[in-house]
């Protein structure tokens, strides 16, 4: 990529200017067909530093009104902040519908600084590698119109740029170490772009810009924007196809061959309860210190018991390091997002359990089969999920997913016995009654889940709630498993 | 307080045991009653180091549905990345309707540790106490159930903990220099709670709770918590009363007296703007180093050119350094808080500069026009608001509020010229001639806005827009001249 490339031909200056001022005007009028048809535009800066990234952003947002774009900078984040999963700080910021975000750098440069500073392994570096191609082909594919961009200069411009900094008292503190360091080291951080951008030119392509003429490029980088969108108007909103993808699948049983008769006596049930919740105490403790995320998943039947099973592992667990959240419908800022989006910004931090009360797998029961999306959108669901999952487990997540699995006689005696008691009353809804109906639909679009998303590092779960003390000591015995594993693997490190 | 304060009298281990487990079902049988009166809860628990507000609130919280709680530590984020108001960690974290927050050590902690740590001055201290009250009394005012509480241990009984703790290789990583340092430093530390406690002891009272007694110090925590719920569930959500406050108010003229003639020629126009652009950009550069935090906020009839007066004053800043944000009706997660909940929220960090299009003034215009909340609503926000912008300032803000003034002839002319122009079609909607015709109402008050909340901190401009060049030429100057004198306020620190 920039090995091979070679400076384009400039327009006269005056011409340049011209086109630029007609483009700028152009953009602003596509602002208002972007709101109504909804689409949302991400521009990913990403180049040299001392290139000019911030001021080609400039360019491109002179006339545009404020109210429909932003711009971030993820990488100023401090990163001892950075307890959260590679594209957490990127998956965060994505546009609503209608909307431009710019980013000023990106996931390129987070990925290769930390490559090339050795903070992370060549294993995570390919990781990281693999869930920007999966990062952006999921926005694309859920109608984000994404453009990527690269601000090339060479290392005699570079040079030049950093000394004119440096010598000019207003500018100085620009210029940070890390930028010198890259100065210095410019073939290998040129080696580094070039293998990333390589590796992630597919889908979505990079477009590299001449840096060393600020003018020239801030046209081009116009041009492409305003053809991306003039194009992406004109095909409509777009959806992804499903797509095949390589994950390591759990072989599950269907739903009906379940056994259900299991249960456990009262003492039993204490006993072992006592002794999990102690254990899990101790874990929790162990996996603060390790600084091990943690992220269980309960989905299930209406009145399956997935609340009083979430408040068992819940309770010992030491308040400050654990998060509850209980999923509903999606509100309108969240609809106007890519749909894992709300999910993103609720992961846990390193050393925390966050436990979801439903999750992501919506998209593939209710909204499947209430029509709240397309059938193309929840078929590709599946491993953009498995995606999503490899992402959180790569980060030294432990992911553990429950279905909690009940019988149409157990659901109807419960309903019934929350009909009858007044303080069970606001528990049960129309709805309940409605989804009951469709208990066949649902089952089969749970099986397929299961047979689809059930992946060795992110497994399903099925707990077998007839008797609900059956089905918590088998949760939480699952649960301590894990993360006994996970200890072990995670050694203490300089204690 | 904790100087003459004596442990009290506890019942017998079983009687404890006994009243503890039967306050646990009372409470759990609470969350429903709450959930559907839409009372927010927030429990406060303050304390010693090793004092065991951890315990103490697990102890709580036990029986509790995770979904209707959370605990929340904001003492543990670090301080590096405390470059927001001294509230904000506090304010972003307030429950929403009909859910519990704990607060595992809060502002009190947040405040006494920095004053005694001297990172703040003595006046800045005496800003946190104030804020403190407020932010307690607007809670409550705004139908928050507050309970405080200080968890308290004699320095015997903490230097006994302490090597507990050390001693056990499971949990010494717990104390931190922090604790020992507070251990050595005990009556210091005893001192400035007691004053902090004093200070704000009223609206809302503290309550102490003998640390030294795990049980009856949760038996005790728990009745007060049910009585703060129970009282709130008899009595139905609190609206509290205006209040009389002493701020330094500014003179304003009605709107009905102001002279909308003044103009600008072409000419005059782009050389001033030019001019004011260059010199907003360099002190953009100057205040972003200083790290002083700005605020804009941008009120004004429909049509009277906010959008594009913003537009004049964002373009020549540094996009990664500058957020726009239009504010529209509130979505269901934001009704469901504090009305300035999102706002808080959407604060700029220090060096940054927040542009309001729109603002918290919805509560004393539309909310008021419209009956979205209480007249004794509206009229307690005139000073709300005030502390919250004095509470900006306090921070080292520059908070300037611009109402955009038009009068009914140019609104109509340009209502009619956007209803002619297909471009423009869309900027006009039903509810835009609905608020036309409550003219007389909006600007009645508009008028007691402008006289009860312009502050010597944070002033009303009126900017006379019937001449959109105009308008834009005095907002930028007013925000140049501002940020200037922000700029002389604040010298460079180590530069």
């Amino acid at each position: 990529m920039l090995k091979d490339w070679k400076p384009p031909k400039h327009g006269e200056k005056s011409q340049v200017k011209a086109e630029l001022k007609e483009l700028r005007e152009h953009l602003l009028g596509l602002q208002q067909p972007l709101r109504e048809k909804g689409l949302p535009v991400i521009v990913l800066v990403e180049g040299w530093a001392a290139a000019g990234k911030g001021s080609l952003i400039n360019e491109l947002i002179r006339e545009l009104d404020p109210r429909f774009f932003n711009v971030v900078s993820p990488a100023s984040l401090p990163e001892n902040e950075d307890r959260y999963p590679f594209l957490y700080r990127y998956a965060k910021e994505i546009p609503e519908n209608g909307k431009i975000m710019f980013y000023d750098s990106g996931w390129m440069e987070g990925a290769v600084r930390r490559y090339l500073r050795r903070e992370i392994t060549v294993k995570q570096y390919k990781a990281y590698i693999r869930s920007a191609v999966e990062f952006e082909r999921q926005l694309r594919d859920g109608g984000y119109l994404v453009l990527k961009l690269f601000l090339h200069i060479d290392q005699e411009e570079q040079r030049k740029r950093i000394c004119e900094l440096k010598e000019n008292y207003e500018t100085e503190w620009r210029v940070t170490e890390e930028d010198i360091w890259q100065h210095r080291e410019y073939k290998i951080f040129q080696m580094a772009y070039d293998d990333f951008m390589e590796r992630t030119n597919k889908p979505l392509p990079w477009h590299i810009l001449d840096g060393s003429k600020k003018r020239p490029a801030a046209l081009e980088a116009l041009r492409l924007l305003v053809k991306t969108i003039e194009r992406g108007l004109e095909k409509g909103r777009y959806v992804g196809d499903p797509f095949q993808a390589d994950f390591p699948l759990i072989p599950m049983p269907p739903l009906s061959s379940v056994d259900l008769s299991p249960a456990l006596e009262d003492e039993e049930y204490k006993r072992e309860l006592k002794k999990l919740q102690d254990r899990l105490e101790a874990l929790h403790n162990t996996i603060y210190r390790r600084r091990i995320p943690v992220v269980l998943c309960y989905e299930g039947w209406d009145a399956a018991g997935k609340g009083g099973n979430i408040r068992r592992v819940a309770t010992p667990l030491d308040p400050r390091g654990v998060d509850v959240i209980p999923i509903a419908s999606p509100e309108p800022h969240e609809l106007n997002r890519q749909y894992l989006w709300r999910f993103w910004t609720r992961l846990p931090r390193t050393g925390h359990i966050t436990i979801f009360d439903r999750t992501w797998y919506g998209r593939v029961m209710v909204e499947r089969l209430e029509g709240y999306c397309t059938e193309k959108d929840w078929k590709r669901a599946y491993n953009e999920i498995n995606e999503f999952e490899r992402q959180l487990t790569d980060w030294g997540a432990v992911v553990l997913k429950f279905w909690i699995q009940i019988d149409q006689d157990t659901q109807l005696a419960r309903f019934t016995d929350r009909q009858n008691t007044p303080e069970k009353q606001w528990k049960l809804t129309e709805e309940d009654w409605r989804n009951r109906e469709k208990w066949p639909q649902y089952e089969e679009a749970v099986d397929e889940m299961l047979q689809k998303t059930s992946t060795e590092n992110a497994p399903w779960y099925i707990i077998e709630s007839n008797d609900k003390k059956y089905a918590r000591i088998k949760a939480l015995r699952i649960i301590v498993k894990a993360l006994e594993r996970a200890v072990e693997e995670h050694p203490a490190k300089g204690l």
